[in-house]
């Protein structure tokens, strides 16, 4: 079933307006492009009721947003839901200034999100509308561990009933919710987080996968969490000893852009709870 | 002749401004100093027209515009205009939103382009003045086919005579015309496709290629066009099998680097019509 | 010595600010996260006090500067200073426009930077409020070379002793001076020249170092100066036939994120003057 979310997302080609940072923009695109998708970028108040209309879904990231792009995020977003199009919100650095809490905490309350996707520390600000994060990394007292496991697929099913959206909360173990259920998910290796961007790319690929599966969006999500940890687990044993993580980034990508379903489907590590 | 254009480019390393999408400037820059030239990039409308006095060649693409921005564009295609610089236009989305479409045809009436590089759905939205996209790619209805490639043909000779500039056509056959003779060029490979800003970044190349060849526009084009194509097929070559799109875009560049005259006057594969 | 300098960026984790350009941010990040520091990107005026408050250091970049992020500057300096964070200068395209020379001189005077980092022509316009450079590229008639050596470290020490703060000067041969002591470094590649941004990078790199070594900012600076230059000394024994700078710039990431006290210590090629 896994497998068939991605098998989906090659089939249908689903054009994804994102509105993200300019920092790791050029790494959501090629992932886009790796698992099937198509990417169009648009921030301008002006271009993104246009620019998502011919789209299928919609990644919101606030990673970079300065008051214009910030504009254009509501004015997309309201566009996107009048279209009944998916949407996905990536609140990076929630916690970390005012400006990027409330306008996380402003975005989930004026828009219909299908998915929000962030860290632990991410998520916990937008639900208790304010936190605190260690810039755009998660604070380690925030963790998901095997010894907290139980409160956090707790807190996770939680939010997601009360927000009405999946939450994705990704770390060393992931956990996808929809408020009914739970997908732990195990894939990954620490490495990644040696790179910059495997959240903001992350967030663009599940983006087209719930627009290529729109009656299964939880299972979507967990399949593009799945696919990302999955392609670190492949890029990782084929680094060569002089390999760093500049090199890591690119073999991720390459390998989502070799990946199958069957591959998928055997290597997600995942528990329902 | 094509291989002298490249080899000019290496000994005058031109110096070309960059008003760009913020999405695949790195991989702009890159091939700018991979072929042999020299990148600079500014948008700041106070800032443009100094940067364009001290470059030989602008290179505008819409790909990001925003309302600072296309202000920027205006200023530094004015300025590089009065200077007789040699400009670029890459119309990214042109036909996608009415901002990208009406900012395009207003950008070819202003100023006086020497060359407008794009795919066919942006180049006939242009021609028309107005049109659709899917997105950043070609109309799957548009695209340069053997089969319509007469047609094609007359249609790029023809707005090539009317604005008054040589235009170049991309996709799986590439078009480059001065309005009396059309180079069809079969260079390329489809898995360039899967890349993120192949386009961009012959649009930044061939500025280069113009400014150090400036009496010979349309075979300058033409050069970058087959260089670029050339570069996606000795790439192609190179791919490991566990290499995907994202070491693909690094063996691009990388061939683009490592070309010389004479690799380009033997790969490059086109006809005259 | 030199080794410690980067075993303590290694435990200390620095977080660090970067306001830069949108050109090479990204391997500014993945270069902040392979030297063992933490990178955050904010450039919005109502974002960036509050980032920086969370930072250890600031690196201000001029390189595509416009109206809204140049108040962000501002702001984030006055704070960083206010919070005696390490604040580090690099003045892409000093020179190059008035808007570039101008900002840099205001930055300059209105905030007390811990090191400047830039190229010779860069550096010569700050110390002289005005100047000419070939884009972001140094003049060649202004580069350091063995026969002018004795001027330009007599230059730097001079503009260090009155600018109070540590002058970083990179090209061919980088000095670095806080104005009594100079490091003469002859670490680096020619070919480091065709990639975009390694002298970005090494700013931001140079912003975790003074973070991580606070009572030791001269010899923080000419450690980074040097792994940069010696991961590009490994990274190009590493390169295979077909590679070119984009490649290039991978391995050199990869080179930094492998690099250790041992091989730094062993592989600085410096003298004291």
């Amino acid at each position: 079933m896994i497998g068939n979310c991605l098998e989906n997302v090659r089939k249908n080609v689903p054009l994804v307006h994102n509105i993200t940072n300019y920092v790791t923009v050029n790494d959501v695109a090629n992932v886009l492009l790796a698992c099937g998708g198509s990417p169009i970028m648009s921030d301008e108040p002006d271009d993104v009721a246009d620019i998502t209309s011919i789209c299928g879904g919609l990644n919101i990231n606030i990673g970079t947003l300065n008051k214009n792009s910030i504009e254009g995020m509501f004015i997309a977003g309201k566009k996107a839901n009048e279209l009944s199009h998916k949407i996905l919100l990536d609140p990076v650095g929630a916690g970390a200034s005012k400006l990027r809490t409330d306008t996380a905490v402003k975005l989930a309350k004026e828009i219909k999100f299908d998915v929000i996707r962030g860290n632990i520390s991410e998520i916990k600000t937008l639900a208790l509308g304010s936190g605190t994060t260690k810039g755009v990394d998660a604070d380690v007292s925030d963790a998901v561990t095997e010894e907290n496991l139980d409160n956090a697929v707790a807190f996770v099913k939680d939010y997601a009933k009360k927000s009405g959206c999946v939450i994705a909360i990704t770390g060393a173990i992931d956990l996808v919710s929809d408020g009914e259920k739970c997908y732990v998910i195990r894939n990954g290796r620490p490495e990644m987080s040696k790179i910059t961007g495997t959240g903001c790319q992350l967030s663009g690929m599940t983006t087209a996968f719930i627009v290529a599966n729109p009656d299964n969006v939880l299972e979507a999500t967990a399949a593009a969490v799945c696919t990302m940890g999955l392609a670190g687990e492949i890029a990782f044993a084929n680094m060569a000893e002089t390999d760093g993580n500049s090199t890591y980034r690119n073999r991720i990508i390459d390998a989502i852009y070799n990946m199958d379903a069957e591959t998928l489907e055997k290597g997600a590590k995942y528990e329902l709870r």
